[in-house]
């Protein structure tokens, strides 16, 4: 029955997913805010590199998601939730620049990363003041509501580091289970996505059960889409997908595919997975193709997709419950659908 | 006439100061609060460095600062004021976690710092973790005074960054004045003293005028504080002083002394003091002497110790301003004399 409340939505995807207006004027509306707002000049190496991270134009998704939760429930002034939604988009890229020194990573979104630009000094210091820098937003929300406000955001910061901190440990790991997998992932990547949502429904003044949905909503959306993202890095399009086909295999990241296979493995090809992930590209140039060859033989790839689709139902279902007209809904289901059924 | 005012109290501090009692309530009250704090044990390396720095226990000055900010106001329920204290104490442990991986510091209170310990990665993000627990103290605090408390802790924790990263660019600056030096450390270190007391202030129910006059004392207590660890560094008691006498000599850091002395200084004497920055101890064995006789050469000790009483007085003045009984004032009196008679 749920599924048939939004099968027809799903069909509606397909049709217009080349050429996506939905959401355009709130998009906009982030866009604006994030070009008005102003960081003091000095000193340069703490607000240059807040300045620089943020024209790396990402896809702006989390903003957006606190204003389509407060459209979601009716909010009378969208302008009450801009504050909220800078919060948010300067958490995110708080967590990048922090990451990207952690992660040692040269580029972000194509362009060199705040420590390689500058140093990891710079990168630590601008970061806590991006950070900082989304309370201040925080503190220029609606009064009324600061109190619940804070307390959610400081969770999900909370939690996002918690992530970060899982996905480093689970680099040194003998093995990882999937379900530790799907833990760390919600809390790096999907609790965000929920949480802008949900703050976007406070200011909305949603009833808690209705905040409690649409943020399960955005955390389900999240694993799909990080599902979604392991799988297109095996599988993508080079022309499309926007970063390197294989870069998990050569990297050896434990993903959900890299967990699955290890877990279904044979003993034979489980110390072929060993040695490959022992070997590097100049070692073994055609790693990536191998681990393939392997994922192939065990189906791997049917048994992420199927995963993801399981958290894909999870989440429709979800927004199905929310007490609005659908109606309301429909940008929601547009965006999840723009984003779960990215370039197969 | 200012002077009359607070003379007398410093002819106490001379008495009392080997044998302090002020504010042991206030303080045992920080440290019950800091030892019932619970963080969760996983992941074990972002929660385990948080137990460890919170554990290296400093003078803990900053979190009853809160608390005399609110006893000088009359608060009822000091129990009020608690959350907020742990905010700035966790914040003021964000920071040096931070700031040791910066400055490559091997040591925190003669215990190994947390990056020194773990690695740059663990410090990094437990650091992030903590600055994200002390606006969940935040978030404790009385709901009434929130958005304000809010607002000057963000002020407060974007200029200590401010401060770190100027005191960073200072490094490679051939020159600094003493009025950038100033400002320098008033960002880095003596805003969040006045913060702290405002804090306190604020949940006090203080006026407006009257948090910013006890900020104001603050920050002239910080700068004045600095100023006389920067003069101890140099002609303070090895036993007594906690740090290596000499050690910003040996390190060539920027201090008041030495910039008053580049600004004294002879051509001749400047080459000198440019041939000592230039040199290592092992070069130059007596290297701390040699500055030593410097500084003597042109009177710099007096020149700190006299902008050091520029800044007590200031600070002595603005308590005195503050419209409160005089007896309410007087553990502010006694630790700010406590902090600024330490051993000379």
């Amino acid at each position: 029955m749920l599924l048939r409340q939004y099968s027809p939505v799903i069909v509606i995807f397909a049709e217009i997913r080349k050429d996506m207006i939905t959401s355009t004027t709130l998009s906009q509306r982030v866009q604006d805010a994030l070009a008005s707002a102003i960081f003091p000049e000095n000193p340069a190496n703490m607000y240059d590199p807040i300045r620089y991270i943020l024209t790396l134009k990402g896809k702006q998704i989390r903003p957006v998601l606190v204003l389509m939760g407060a459209e979601l429930f009716g909010i009378q002034n969208i302008e009450h939730a801009i504050p909220a939604s800078l919060a948010i988009e300067y958490f995110h890229n708080f967590s990048l620049i922090h990451d990207d020194i952690m992660d040692k990573a040269p580029l972000r979104r194509g362009r060199q990363t705040v420590h390689e630009k500058w140093n990891d000094n710079v990168a630590i210091l601008s970061g806590d003041g991006l950070l900082v820098k989304a309370y201040e937003q925080l503190a220029r929300c609606p009064k009324a509501h600061l109190s619940e406000l804070l307390t959610t955001f400081n969770k999900v910061a909370t939690e996002v580091c918690e992530g970060q901190q899982l996905d480093m440990d689970f680099e040194s790991l003998a093995s990882v289970t999937d379900e530790q997998y799907i833990h760390m992932i919600t809390l790096k990547t999907s609790v965000l996505l929920g949480g802008a949502l949900k703050l976007g429904a406070i200011i909305a003044d949603a009833p808690v059960a209705q905040q409690q949905l649409i943020y399960d909503f955005g955390v389900y959306v999240g694993v799909a889409f990080q599902l979604q993202d392991d799988i297109l890095d095996v599988y993508g399009d080079p022309e499309t997908f926007g970063k390197q086909v294989g870069g998990d295999i050569m990297s050896n990241k434990k993903t959900f595919l890299l967990i699955k296979l290890l877990e279904n493995a044979n003993d034979e090809d489980v110390r072929s997975i060993q040695h490959l992930i022992a070997s590097d590209m100049q070692q073994v140039p055609n790693k990536v193709q191998l681990m393939k060859d392997l994922y192939a033989k065990y189906n791997i790839k049917a048994l992420a997709n199927e995963k993801k689709a399981q958290f894909t139902s999870l989440a429709f279902d979800t927004l199905a419950k929310i007490d609005v007209s659908e109606d309301r809904k429909q940008q929601l289901y547009h965006l999840a659908g723009e984003l779960l059924n990215r370039i197969r």
